[in-house]
């Protein structure tokens, strides 16, 4: 059975020896948020958390969600594990404590999400998207809006949910149909369907609260003509207790790959009663608001399932007698190609943490740092690397689930051990806010072309001001300087191509992506090499070492080959015809 | 719904214009083999295996198998599209036609099971282990047990299993502990239980023959102690009909990731009656006779899924509407990213197909050739590619699956299309008969060091005599030789270093197989370049050209990366205490 420790120490080294979150304590409203505090709310994070909701995870796989008449039922456990959790504060922690949160830095709030999605990432969608719901309320709502449904949203009292996708409008919210008709009190009637609507019904909350992206009558037929809408459950009454029940209505739910525990439903909006929230055809803004940090979260989504697949990979490999290895030892660690993939686990989750840590503490600096010019570099860094933290922790996830079924042997393959769960939960990561061939296409044809090239350039002074390859960390420092050299002229090649051939910037998106985001990691192990060094612990040291030098000399190589293939041209492959792909479908 | 239509374009092109299997048929005893006898008896088995056994892929993984009290049920409609195709000849394709089959080449063979494996991967189980344990006792046992039971394996009338893991006991056979004592009556009894037993009850055929390993008394306890037995579930009587039952028994099966389909049985042999094949201590001997051949099964299941994997998330990209493409197009090939996907596939699932196919036709001539030095050449190829087809096809079926998700998008996540079970069927191909990571070091350790780095040297003399780097098509022909180059040194480094540090090597071995096989594609893409070059068709020669290009482009050059990261020493990483690991768990 796969089981959840939280990595604390882990945890803490990064936060305050590689990032030093301690500044956070330095931000007006945030000199609570000490080191001390970050360490001791976390430990109480985990113990709830590796106590109450990581147990819930198997049997919520293996007994999923229940459509009855309307009704979801959510699997055994879950109702009763979601009222301890938000009771507890644990959903309010980065809220605004004018709504009933508790004002903590946002990067703290993902910590706590980073833990919670590896005790059960199904579990975790159903405070995510409430905050995202609150979110987009809290940035686009009316003062009356944000009075009545924040208080509930953020403390997690109500669940929310995002409405978006119809069947012919997922990547392309241009094709939405759903209807909002203007009616005489001011409020709207909703008509249509939505489908893949995560949390759209269960009886876990006392209500539920949909943030619906629907069209206006005389609205341009475009993405520029879609507008948001509160939708809840039951219209709150006097006094906002939830009312009326209002004709929004679950038709079905779907039977998914994984994340059994989270209900996926269809929706149907029969005249329902919605409220708009901000200005008439802003919807696709009012979206993004919520949607970047909503990627930021499915990032995190991923990276804790990378820390569940890399632990128990890590605990199996320890304990499992099978042959001799080369220097006689009995257990599977000491058989080089099992090292090899555990050091690959470690190797990506570890580094895979530091750059979304890195990504959250710069949300906290762009949003409460006194200096507008921090702010506008932090806010760089979150730009930029939003999709980074999307794309990469997502597909890690499935592929780092995968190498622990592969540890594991025939036995990560029966479902009584919990480890293929890893690998059906993780892939709708790579899916949801955004496939991660978006998130590479925003990479490229967004956040590259920002301010004249500028977010790249940020990233890549602050990977050279790094330096240090003449110390005994040039192991890293210079294949590192290597990459971030081959990533920039990559870059620039992107941002000229760009105009003349979209094409072959897309078609390298997906490589440039994974050799950004490899650079990263690279930055990262240097950086987590240097604290290591410096640290008392000796097997914080070596292992530390050990993996830097695994990474500099096996992982950030890719590198260079990678920039050198996604430079190539794309036009025979684009040019290829219908017909003459057809021909072989 | 996930379709399957057999490319049988496809594969006429790479058996005829690519591989030209038309020499088959100058092979003692395989002169019906002529090109329109596999085209004819391939298009028959593709109008079965497309009507009845694809329906019921779905059908299968949403019921699977139930066991009670010790039967087996097999999901609705398998039982009578087994018995549909074993008594139409499809499972003694290739068998001996003394024992009733039909004497054709094993490459027709392996066709036919890559078919099978598309349309429905589980299904293929039952008849594939019944052809391994019809291979091992063709090759390892007595007249009188040829007589008895071979007639009855090679057509599938009865099933057979091969039963060798045991809970302590996975890829290290040496820990096996069954026991089989010598009875008065020259048979054995066995006592011992077995897990992950594939077909091992069911009553889809009258009998199920097991082929067991199992110790004698006195026997080392070692790998060399062990013998291969014999133990039906109905003992034949006089006449051969299956009679008396057999104290061997299906006590659990196993739930799990995907394979539905299949029974995956946990046996208990209490003092079952068994029947030692080949002489006492031989058993990994006789089994390793049939894991060879059972390796480049699986490699072929691999290869199905690859296929199936691939032309649903064409077909779907060729249909789905969504957004516009930058030349105004709003099919989803026309997106750059969807389209490297699809190219993706179509060159690791074509590409793989002449690798999979040239290594049967090799297993023909090896066994069939007149001449010795060409059957001693043709042994060679086998035994080097052995690993090769069983690890890069099946780490590519989960690697494709998992991409044509990606293509259908959260439609791909619901389990209503069939796409998901790809990847959950997928998953076991890297982990039985040998994990991928054993197939790297039996690539590294053994085929490497055979008869002085023989092997390599026939695999590079051929990739370099196909030369042509002048020539039109030097466009794959040129990286292709610095591939060859770069391997080459790297299969030097391997052969020197793995004496003195045999821990480097067996860190390298994984990086070092996909680095062959990729370069086995470049070669295959160079010759199917040429082929279509020749071709008539159009479509065939525009597609298999830019296929090659995007190949030569964007994937062999992954090959001199791969060389110069698995030359990295491991030291390092090796050294690594436990404790320090087990620190971080």
């Amino acid at each position: 059975m796969a089981t959840y420790q939280a990595p604390q120490r882990e945890i803490a080294f990064v936060l305050h020896d590689v990032l030093g979150a301690g500044r956070l304590s330095e931000l007006p409203g945030f000199d609570e948020a000490t080191p001390e505090t970050f360490d001791s709310l976390i430990g109480q994070a985990a113990k709830l958390i590796e106590e109450k909701i990581a147990p819930l995870n198997a049997s919520a796989d293996a007994q999923g969600c229940r459509w009855q008449d309307g009704e979801v039922r959510v699997p055994d456990g879950m109702a009763q594990a979601y009222e301890l959790y938000w009771r507890s504060g644990w959903v309010g922690l980065a809220a605004d404590p004018d709504y009933g949160g508790q004002g903590l830095p946002y990067t703290l709030s993902k910590v706590v999400e980073e833990m919670l999605c590896s005790a059960n990432c199904a579990f975790a969608l159903y405070p995510g998207l409430t905050s995202s719901c609150y979110e987009a309320i809290l940035a686009c709502g009316s003062r009356e809006q944000k009075k009545l449904y924040l208080p509930k949203l953020a403390t997690g009292q109500w669940t929310g949910t995002m409405c978006m996708t119809e069947p012919q409008a997922g990547t392309d919210l241009a094709a939405v149909k759903t209807k909002a008709i203007p009616q005489a009190d001011g409020s709207y009637r909703i008509d249509g369907g939505k489908i893949f609507i995560t949390s759209g019904e269960h009886t876990m909350a006392e209500n539920i609260v949909h943030f619906v992206l629907a069209r206006l009558p005389d609205s341009p037929p475009s993405i520029k003509g879609l507008s948001t809408f509160i939708v809840p459950k039951f219209l709150p009454g006097a006094g906002g207790a939830p009312g009326q029940r209002n004709a929004a209505h679950c038709v079905s739910i779907e039977h998914k790959m994984g994340m059994h525990g989270s209900c996926t439903c269809t929706m149907r909006f029969d005249g329902a009663r919605g409220f708009l929230v901000g200005a008439p055809n802003t919807g696709i803004q009012n979206m993004f608001v919520m949607m970047n940090l909503a990627r930021i979260m499915v990032g995190f989504q991923g990276l804790g399932l990378c820390e569940l697949a890399t632990q128990n990979a890590l605990r199996y490999a320890l304990e499992r007698r099978q042959g001799k290895a080369f220097d006689d030892a009995q257990t599977i660690i000491h058989h080089p190609d099992v090292r090899r993939m555990i050091l690959t686990m470690k190797a990506v989750t570890e580094g895979a943490r530091v750059m979304a840590y890195e990504t959250a503490l710069h949300v906290d600096l762009a949003h409460h740092h006194p200096d507008a010019e921090v702010r506008e570099q932090a806010q760089d860094w979150v730009d930029l690397c939003t999709p980074l933290v999307k794309a990469y922790c997502t597909d890690m996830a499935f592929e780092l689930g995968s190498l622990a079924v592969q540890v594991y042997g025939g036995h990560g393959y029966i479902r009584d051990h919990g480890i293929e769960q890893i690998v059906r939960d993780a892939k709708i990561l790579a899916l949801y806010e955004g496939t991660n061939g978006v998130q590479a296409m925003d990479l490229v044809r967004r956040k590259l072309m920002l301010h004249n090239g500028r977010l790249p350039q940020r990233f890549f002074a602050a990977v050279r001001a790094e330096g240090c390859a003449e110390t005994p960390l040039g192991f890293i420092a210079r294949p590192l300087r290597q990459a971030v050299d081959e990533l920039e002229r990559a870059t620039h090649w992107l941002q000229e191509s760009y105009k003349a051939r979209p094409e072959d910037a897309g078609f390298a998106a997906a490589d440039y992506l994974r050799a950004f985001a490899l650079t990263y990691l690279g930055y990262n192990w240097l950086r987590m090499a240097k604290a290591a060094a410096a640290s008392d612990n000796v097997t914080l040291r070596d292992t530390k070492l050990a993996t830097a030098q695994f990474f500099a000399g096996r992982m950030l190589p890719l590198v260079p080959a990678l920039c050198a293939i996604l430079q190539q041209p794309a036009a025979e492959p684009m040019r290829l015809e219908d017909a003459a792909l057809a021909s072989a479908a």
